[in-house]
Formats: C-alpha cells, sequence, structure tokens
C-alpha cells in the first residue's frame, strides 16, 4: 500500500493509480501494461480503477497527460518571449527524459482520430494548445504582438514533438533557436496565422 | 485467394500480407489486428508471416511505410522550390486520407525510443529523413542554396505530422505556406543548421 494522501479516498486512489502506473511504465511498454497490473501494483481493486476510467488505456493517458503538465506548467514571465523560452525549454526538457518520452509517447497513441469524441482522445492533446492560448492571450492583454495558436504549434510545438519522435530529442539550445526564428518571423510579419 | 502477382512466391506473400493488414486497418485499430487475422484475411499461412516479419507490428509498419511512401515519393521538378512544395503537398494530403492517416499512427506508434535496435522502430521514420537528404543534395548538388535536413524537418515535415496528430490535418494551402516560410527563412539567412 502506498501511503495515503490528503484529498479524501478518490484523491489517494487516483495518486496510487498514477504512481503505480507510472512505475510500470518506466519498466515496460504502455500495451504490456494491463489495468490489474496497475491494481496490484497500486494495492487498490482493479473494479475501481474500471470504474473510473473505463479502460487501462484511459488511466494512463490521465496521468501522462497530468505528469507533463506538471513537467512543463505555463509559465508567467511578463513577456512573451520569456513566456516561449521557459515553455519551450520545459517542454523540450521533459521529453529527453525517460520518463516524458514514455508519457509523450502515450499522449501521441491517444492522439485525435476519426473517433475523436472518445476522452482519452480529447484529453491528450488538448491542455498544450490551451497552454499556448493562454500565453498568446496574455501577451495580446499586454498589447504585444503576438503569433498565432497555430503559428506556436507549427513553428515551436511541432519540431519538439516531432524530434523527440525521431528519437533525436530537442535539448535547450535547439529549443531557443526555435523560439528566436519564431519571434524573428512575427516580427518580420512572415506569420499570416490571426491570433487567437 | 488473391490474384497471384508476378514477382514469385515471396512478393506474392507480400503482396497478399499488405492488402489483407490495409483491409483490417480500414477496419479497427492496429491494436486489435492479429497476425492470425491478416494471414485469413490474405489466405496465407500465419507460420510464414511470422517467419518474415516476427511480429504483427514489424509488418504493419513495413506495410504503413511502403504505402505511405507510394503516396509521396521524392519528387524531382529540378527546383528545390517545387520540389519542396510538390513533396510537402503530397505528404500533407496522405495525412488528410483516413487511410494514409491510419498508416501514419502506425509509423508513430513504431518510431524509435530507446530500444531504437528494433527493425521496426527503425525503419518506420528512416525514409522520410532519407527523402528530405535525397531532395537536399539535390539542390546542392544544383549549386542551390539549400536548408539542413533539419531544418525541413522542424519546419514542414513536423509542422504537418503534429497537425495530423492534432485532429487538424494541413491541407494544401497549409503545406504552400510553410514551404514558402522555409524559403524565406534560407533565403533571409535565419537557419543555422548545416546542410547534410
Amino acid at each position: 500500500m502506498a501511503t495515503p494522501r490528503p484529498g479524501g479516498r478518490t484523491a489517494r486512489t487516483k495518486a496510487q493509480a498514477f504512481e503505480a502506473a507510472a512505475a510500470l511504465l518506466a519498466e515496460r511498454d504502455a500495451a504490456d501494461i494491463a489495468m490489474t497490473d496497475i491494481a496490484g501494483r497500486a494495492g487498490v481493486a482493479a473494479t475501481s480503477l474500471y470504474r473510473r476510467w473505463g479502460d487501462v488505456r484511459s488511466l494512463l493517458t490521465e496521468m501522462a497527460v497530468e505528469r507533463l503538465m506538471e513537467d512543463s506548467p505555463l509559465p508567467d514571465t511578463g513577456s512573451l518571449e520569456g513566456d516561449l523560452r521557459t515553455w519551450g525549454r520545459t517542454v523540450a526538457q521533459s521529453l529527453c527524459s525517460r520518463e516524458g518520452s514514455a508519457f509523450f509517447r502515450i499522449l501521441i497513441a491517444t492522439a485525435p482520430t476519426e473517433d475523436a469524441d472518445r476522452v482519452g482522445r480529447i484529453t491528450a492533446l488538448g491542455p498544450r494548445i490551451q497552454q499556448i492560448y493562454d500565453l498568446i492571450t496574455r501577451a495580446l492583454e499586454r498589447g504585444e504582438p503576438a503569433p498565432g495558436v497555430m503559428d506556436v504549434t507549427d513553428y515551436l510545438l511541432a519540431p519538439i514533438y516531432v524530434r523527440a519522435l525521431f528519437g533525436v530529442p530537442a535539448d535547450q539550445s535547439v529549443a531557443d533557436r526555435l523560439v528566436d526564428r519564431l519571434l524573428a518571423m512575427a516580427k518580420a510579419g512572415q506569420l499570416v496565422s490571426a491570433p487567437p
């Protein structure tokens, strides 16, 4: 049994399940993890995990999203450049770690498809888009010229994601260069995407 | 039994297996496809599929890579701009189709990880990088200034891939704009990556 945590029974079960899932993920592929494995490791009843998450994929996705968002929260440095730089570095950094890369693979595996109504697929990539949206909205509220959500997705998030997929994760200098070029394009008026 | 194809028994078995795998993929998730399903649909012995591919994941990956490369072969228009534009459009277009998007998800699912020695993971994304390398090499041989392999990966391939992952596949106008900006950055000397 993991030690009890504040927040009542539900929060405790979730924390135990996520801890167990993350530990299992450090040992094997997500495809080789069953709900009963997580239940056994967490010391909770599999039925309560099924009741809450429906299937192991949804549990793994929610855990991966939560951990990745904890790894790279939305910064608030007071400037768009500062926010983009800090955010880009932390996103890149989290994908360089074995754990972060495993979490990322779960997100990718559950990314939207035709049957996008499935909760796991929706929750997988939405939070990152929300972070970008919030970061840009703040910049616009400060009166700063800002790129559009898809510009940040195309020129900062996408290269970091795809480099991770190609097995050559972006380090901080790569992340910085991506931010520099994104800001240079915005400054040069090369970006035509509308702000959010 | 599918109709025999030229190229002998091995080529015939492969063609039948790939056809069956593609057909099954149109019906269900890759995770729900077993080697025996493919063997049954193809009318070949599962043992011969196991002998050749080892596991169903490797078969699906090789099929997906082959189909995607057929969808968007390396163009040879005689100019870097023409090649990039044609290539970007066809890569984007293939990810807009239900079939292409399913093939892409298999590539992503088998993208390199720590255990990158596993063949399926190597073959998954390598061919695209090779296409980019060849495309740039040709441009350099013509004496054209060209971006580096990672520039094309970061600013053309990555946005197209990640938009597909986010469920908002890039259309041709998006692909064209990505090419325009990549060429503008190269022209403005904003790209610092070394050529291949």
